[in-house]
């Protein structure tokens, strides 16, 4: 499959102090937690082109600290407007219309439309699946896996003619454990060929790790972004790194970065709702130049931009494997 | 469907002084722990009727402690053969051969075939499906779920051209929570649809729900026998009672008995090596005269044989909804 | 005051190969957990002189593991009836009314009447008080304490004109800590003067300590069985012991017994519903012979008796102090 | 009962750029942790109106990290001068002299003094009352509940002849739960007909909630600031809301708010010794002018001010039950 | 070194139905929980060879169920004696003669004198060391090794110049996991070389092992009866096996048996004060014979014999490697 | 001994508005987190003087969030350069040479040396010493205690023949409890004789205490500042303080300051990878004029300098005992 160039993707060079794969964003956060006036914070959202210009899913919390998914539009990928009122999904089955609460969204073009999957509950959280033809419309199509779920993030396309998504079995709480797990489906709607793909290290990625933004295809392999987790005497450190893994055969890893790429450092990563969180959810990558544009939350309060090229980061995979 | 007679199960009329819907065999337990030269113990495990006699899986504990499963054969249900070497899988993918532990099987009847379903340790616990023609050549189809699940049990039949599976979403330990629920196969290795069936309720079953036996199909419903947990200030305490689903939409309760039938009294299920366990896992089913026999485990140590009748057990459900 | 002479109280004297200073009832337990069809156990239950026989109230679990409280009637103390419904409550403010559970019950006479206390549920396991004249009505007053509380134990009589009552803040699950706490009343509606008395120490009594029968007057002070727990690695172990309080300010101890006098140690205290659990809810107290009978639950299963000397008690507790 | 005019209460009108109910002061903390030689940190404090001026007792844990309660005056409700030793208590009973802890300390006139409410260490957690005529003797006068207890929080008169308090039952540690019970006294030492307020909800109520000042008076009910809590993968996180209580029978609720009204967003609020917290603890109220001040303490360190105006709280209470 | 036969050890043949390496005896348990007045249970004991008869160490917990050591002689290592009060040891710092706990005794001839090492309570579990030359008077030497320590077991012998103990490192708690470490002294006082010897592994010994008995000198290397711990959802399960180390190098593992030898079948080693528990502290042997008298403690209640030949065990561990 | 005159350390007068004991230096911090191009942080590290200049070993966690040391020089205590290697140890036995982490050094000169003392991974935390002559070759000796361990610090001279080490005895995770003890060698690889020195008390140190830089010699005794820690709802927080040790029997205690010397409260205490710590590793001290240094580790992030007057160190022990 060959990824369109998407050369108006927002981006800032490198610092020339900084020497490090990964770089912030000067004007980060991008979103601040209150761009609407019902929203406690707005994090760990997922962006897209759409039309020439940007479209997203964004988790807004609340202030009563309920967890939704609110739609937005931007014309250059930084500055965003999101509707004030959480998307409206179409359910067949009424059954699974009873709002509990979504978050951490996904979103990627697979043939014909955009999906979205989300931590959705259902009696736990577990992954829902919804789709959208033109970001008006959503329809959810069905929670793709029992409780209890985080962390589902779809391959842009099929494989050996089975869609592909990595999903991070959890508790029903905070979750002191977790690894990446991959699963098969003919039709999106039933999974199975379940496959181990990676688990938890030292450091920086301890406690559990998951999924990131949709994996990007390259030559060389599907490149995964994905968060680690710490635990410190203080609670949980987020950080983030890459792996790069087996086209045909995903749940193979080729290469695995031993440091994260970004960690909470900033005030904005370190301070807030959950101090110390980098989560990231969605790139934008131009092809052409090899630049990517990487969305993380931060802190569960606000989400910024970080950005890195497609080259030093192989680079690095390659060289701290 | 109708389900065939069984005039030879195994079977002892209710005591004189006994007034409950399932009473004990005056024999229990009918497997001790030390049937065959390696185990430690022999429990929740299933029973067929198969060529006029019975065969059965058997959770077999070695003296490693470790958790596998061994087949039996019996003339009468209650006088067990068992192989003194687990079942040997066959498998395609060498990727899922990796032996962790094999437990707490279910055998079926579906179609054409018997399917064995039980906990598989895939990266921690989740539900194998295997298959057998003949008790002789035993097939590994999949890990049907993700991990961390228990109690995987299958319909006897397809219902509106889906195969029906009941598990119950666990974590990787003693797991203290866990409902029921239901998922939905074109082909018994993708699934999806999950519904939620019961979860739990107070008392007896206050800490955790899970299916129980294969359900045996009545003109009013699905009866399910089930185990539920309450957890003392000395630990877990495993009992049995009953529910009714709706035969097409099994997971809607239509009766569910808000007492047990049968709980840890005797000394075999209250002594060994987990404390107050009663595990029913297999039921036998005598149509014409209502008859059925239930094997469960005691203790995680023997395994034992309770009876009841069908319209004794019908009614204890609409009397205790 | 004068206690009354019970000279019917059931009593069996000390076997001649034991030493300790209670023994148990030969015919131990006295009451089975199915004595009435609806139980699952009959336990932690307290009786009292009545009409020259005995009446009780007696903590029946029924078969959904529900803990309510049932009466029951003895020609002998020994041999028991006991009503087959749980006591029909007159209540007169409604909300409090709602039936969550009842466990645990005391009973004493004081002035014209007969007091219960009780475990009851109010949003969680606090103090319920009532009130019966013939054991035919009885009427609820109200929770004396907020949740959460347990082992709620009326004195006999006012001292200083204020009622007194024993109890044990506890959590709201199975309450790792404990102390005896005593309250003053003017009406038994409001408590007040909260005084510590006596708080958990090393070995049998080093988890927590709650009150057991109603205490009894001597004139060296009131006699107190308790119960005490150790936490092993494989649960709690309820045994209990004894202390003597000062008359006037039984917040002073003046004596504590070092030992337990009873721990769990035969088949029917060891094994049950929860093993190794050992606890007294009332005693019956013949004045002229010294003689004192002593109810206790074993293994939350059944109920038994043990038998002990007034002058050997006093004994004991000069002597492990 | 009319509230007096209190026209000199600290204000300050809400940002142009803000549109939320209650606003912060610009010059927050008003109180720094310093502010006397031997504090640690000053926070969760109440204040009165006092001879035309403010006076207050605070909560100064010192560099030991002992908590415990000093006196302060101030001209205008900002500027405060506080003692530096803390408060010397009158006790009658020896006993209850014993210094353990004493926090978070709530004032209120009632009859013909200023009684003090506050987390008195007596064998765990409890709630201390005391009074003062003069802000110079400060007499204690009983714990007025058995440990577990916090939060305990007096009404400004008594309703049908009772005093009435608000108190939330916890356990001897961080308490992972709690609920807002009320309690009702005639002569505020015996506490009885105890009734359940309002428990834990969704999102920022999740973990516990607990009065936080003293309750407002007003024509359609009594307005209750309270504090809910959280529980991140990080800890804990303070927000605070409102409700109206019914005026005859305060345990009935008329309104709840569904959203926070303040949670930790600023520096001194998400910085410090326990990170994100917001408490309130007292407010100033203006009749005539509607306008409140709400002192809350921040992040357990400091000591800040908030403003509303009692119709924007109420419509907000209507418009969010 | 050469081993001294000791022909009149106490033993029983296996019995004609048994095919296990290990049996019990068929009186069991030798020692009875209250052989002594005082005594709640005896168990987890050590027993040596004696002037042609044998002498012991006894872990005898008294009816405060505090642990302590008392003295025993035996004519047939089966009818045991023990002195009604504990040892009262020799300290030369009072430091170190606060008692705050003792058990788990081992009883070893070393150079010229018995030297005994136990769990001793200094600011925690740690390993005493004391001797003996006569069983009269004892003498304490120095805790060994820092809190929190459990199961130190000296070798027979010095070895390279120097003194060996094994231990395990503990927490202050029940102790979820633990390793068999083993450290090296010139002088029995101070230690240091410390090597990890072995840890847990699946099945029987998944939570945590400790050594048992004193190791058995072979030809072949050191023969080391241990514990292993499995946790149920209901409690530790302590079963036991064997290993052997390099004669010169014991933190060399040469083989490991992979099966448990004994586990907690009977109703001694599953009911009593910690249900489910079988631990050997000690071993005698007859070099000449083969045969092996193992003492091990049962549910922490009674001391237990059971037997075994060396050529047996030696052959199991090379089968079950 | 005479403690050598280190006029150059590192030095900055108290401010004028300060009060405190210790006070910051005010470019803190000294060492940012990433002063090498590895480190994602360093910090809780130690300092020497060292032919007329200063050296050090510090302790550099890598973007792997690996822990190790790392070797650094510095003409003025302040201005440090750090190997961007970690330190590459000379073992003798290869068994202990395996890395699995090492953080927290101290550096003491000894007799003819630099000894170092670090939290070594072993099969868990425990105490590694080494040595080095010039800091171009670091000798690994041993592994001075078992695990679990942290907090080894050697004093710098031998009491009566022996050296002297504290400890704190932990667990092998967060531990939420520890004591300093003390042992004693006669050639820093066996120890024994094992002392309690002090434990946890209320408050900044009610959580655990451990040592901190090398005890200072001072005529009245050993100066030992350490840090103490509490638990919030949010996690533990870092202080320390000081006391005053016995000259030669330095288990006693002679002056235990009731406060803390410096707690957490600046930005770069409080916000970094581990919120709330203030961690001290070392000190410089000039005799004559009575200054003291002190580094100390924030927030797991950074290193800072504090300083202090050994007069007014002394007046604050005697003052706040």
């Amino acid at each position: 499959m060959t990824l369109p160039a998407l050369p108006s993707i927002p981006w800032e060079e490198r610092p020339a102090d900084c020497s490090t794969v990964v770089w912030r964003y000067s004007a980060n956060p991008i979103i601040p937690r209150d761009l609407i006036p019902s929203s406690n914070s707005i994090f760990n959202s997922a962006v897209v082109p759409f039309q020439g210009k940007f479209a997203g899913v964004f988790r807004c919390d609340d202030k009563q600290r309920e967890m939704n998914l609110n739609r937005g539009f931007s014309p250059d990928g930084i500055h965003w407007q999101l509707d004030h009122e959480p998307i409206n999904w179409i359910y067949d089955d009424p059954e699974l219309s009873h709002f509990q609460y979504r978050y951490d969204p996904r979103v990627v073009w697979i043939d014909d439309r955009f999906y979205i999957t989300w931590c959705n509950g259902y009696h736990g959280p577990t992954i829902g699946i919804g789709y959208t033809f033109d970001f008006e419309q959503f329809h959810f199509l069905e929670n793709a896996l029992l409780p209890f779920n985080r962390n589902g993030v779809l391959f842009p396309r099929q494989i050996n003619g089975e869609y592909i998504m990595f999903s991070r079995p959890s508790d029903n709480g905070h979750t002191p454990f977790g690894d990446i797990y991959l699963s098969r489906s003919p039709d999106l709607i039933h999974w199975g060929k379940h496959r181990f793909v990676m688990g938890v290290r030292g450091g920086w990625e301890s406690t559990k790790v998951g999924a990131g933004p949709v994996p990007i295809e390259t030559p060389e392999g599907w490149l995964m972004f994905y968060h680690g987790v710490l635990t410190s005497c203080n609670g949980f450190v987020y950080s983030f790194g890459a792996a790069l893994l087996d086209l045909e055969q995903p749940w193979k890893v080729i290469y695995r970065g031993t440091s994260y790429l970004l960690s909470p450092q900033t005030y904005y990563e370190c301070v807030g709702d959950v101090p110390n969180v980098a989560f990231p959810c969605a790139t934008l990558y131009d092809t052409p130049s090899g630049r990517i544009s990487i969305y993380y939350g931060c802190a569960d309060t606000v989400t910024s931009l970080a950005f890195c090229r497609m080259d030093e980061v192989m680079a690095f995979l390659k060289e701290n494997k």
